[in-house]
């Protein structure tokens, strides 16, 4: 199998990563980790370094179980898109490196008034806002002829508020 | 010739596809598309589902009639960027499918001001604004040696206005 | 060597480009270009064309002092973000052509306050904005089994304010 191959089937499962993430789907996200991976938040301080945010999340069950229960769901006619970009991939055998870039953004699409648009209204009704960006720094090695997640860094660019804290 | 080139020249078909769009060049846009190529918007409703609008365009003379006709056209100093990422792509034969996520960003530059720009200004000059996003859906065939769109699915995260309907 | 590995190549210099200018890393910027490599930026007219914004620099020492010396640093809690998409690419032999779209972001974390984050507050502090946008064109050649830039076109969006110009 060429190195061609196996680097775009590592950015695929960023692209999947992404889409279960945004469709706040737990069990297609966990699957894409292996059971003894480590997934760790990390957060940019001031100065320009990183600090830990929470423990590390280990194996693909405790990302299912974190994408269910603590990721704020979308309310209605919200919508989300991790999107990836700038990719770098190492493959070396059965084992391979990925950085890319990432931005959230976040979604709210306008209802529909009872009346019908408005007379002066064209065109699609929300908004579409930049909300989040960083790096994913992850590790992935192949399993079974499947690349799978075997250690993933979330390299946030802000602090994450804890209320109180 | 191999899986990765044609999932590259697919993906540039994306890429041609959305500086097509974003130039107003509706016979660029329309020459990526096959003769009896099915193009179809869906907007999300509250729920999460889809919803059709208004009917398909079957084509790619459809295509390009829609880009010259219907697209509002940049005002002076306007510009836009349709971006995609995170394209997930199978390649079989002569048949592809891609799936990928888009985010379409408005552009309007600030005009000189005729007595030059003020003291205090610096750098670019105008907004960046996200306005529509979503996935494409798309089934591409190869046809002399050329990856044609033979179905193409805008799955838009908003509704869409028609003034008073 | 295959297309497709140099084509996955000649796009990860741009992604290695993006991460050096986001870190204001000269020496790393300085790398990816040759000795007489060309980079001019150019503005966009009010009516779609270009124009030359200053004169260009020329080699890679020449970026590099760029990087350093004229790029604005990030202030406390500030980050960047230059992203790419829709890569078109072609491959010839020792030379190759890229054209990208990009869009920059600009990042300002909010700083925790020293009483701890507000009982209100939830998730990511901070902002996430666009401020530029536009295409990048370029010509690489290998050098040694290394691609390297040797013309480097930054077609803006928008025009770019001198102060009392």
């Amino acid at each position: 199998m060429s190195d061609e191959r196996d680097a775009r089937a590592v950015r695929e499962v960023l692209a999947r990563y992404v889409r279960a993430t945004d469709a706040r789907d737990g069990k297609a996200q966990g699957a894409l980790f292996t059971d003894d991976a480590v997934v760790r938040i990390r957060t940019r301080t001031g100065q320009g370094g990183y600090e830990p945010f929470g423990e590390p999340l280990i194996g693909g069950a405790a990302v299912a179980y974190a994408v269910e229960n603590y990721m704020a769901p979308h309310p209605e006619g919200g919508a989300g898109h991790h999107i990836t970009s700038d990719h770098i991939i190492e493959v070396d055998g059965d084992r391979a490196h990925m950085n890319a870039q990432f931005i959230v953004f976040r979604i709210r699409a306008r209802r529909r008034p009872e009346t019908g648009w408005p007379a002066d209204t064209f065109g699609t009704q929300g908004s579409v806002e930049p909300v989040e960006s960083g790096y994913y720094d992850t590790e992935l090695r192949r399993v079974d002829r499947e690349w799978k997640i075997v250690r993933h860094d979330v390299l946030l660019d802000m602090p994450m508020a804890v209320p109180g804290a």
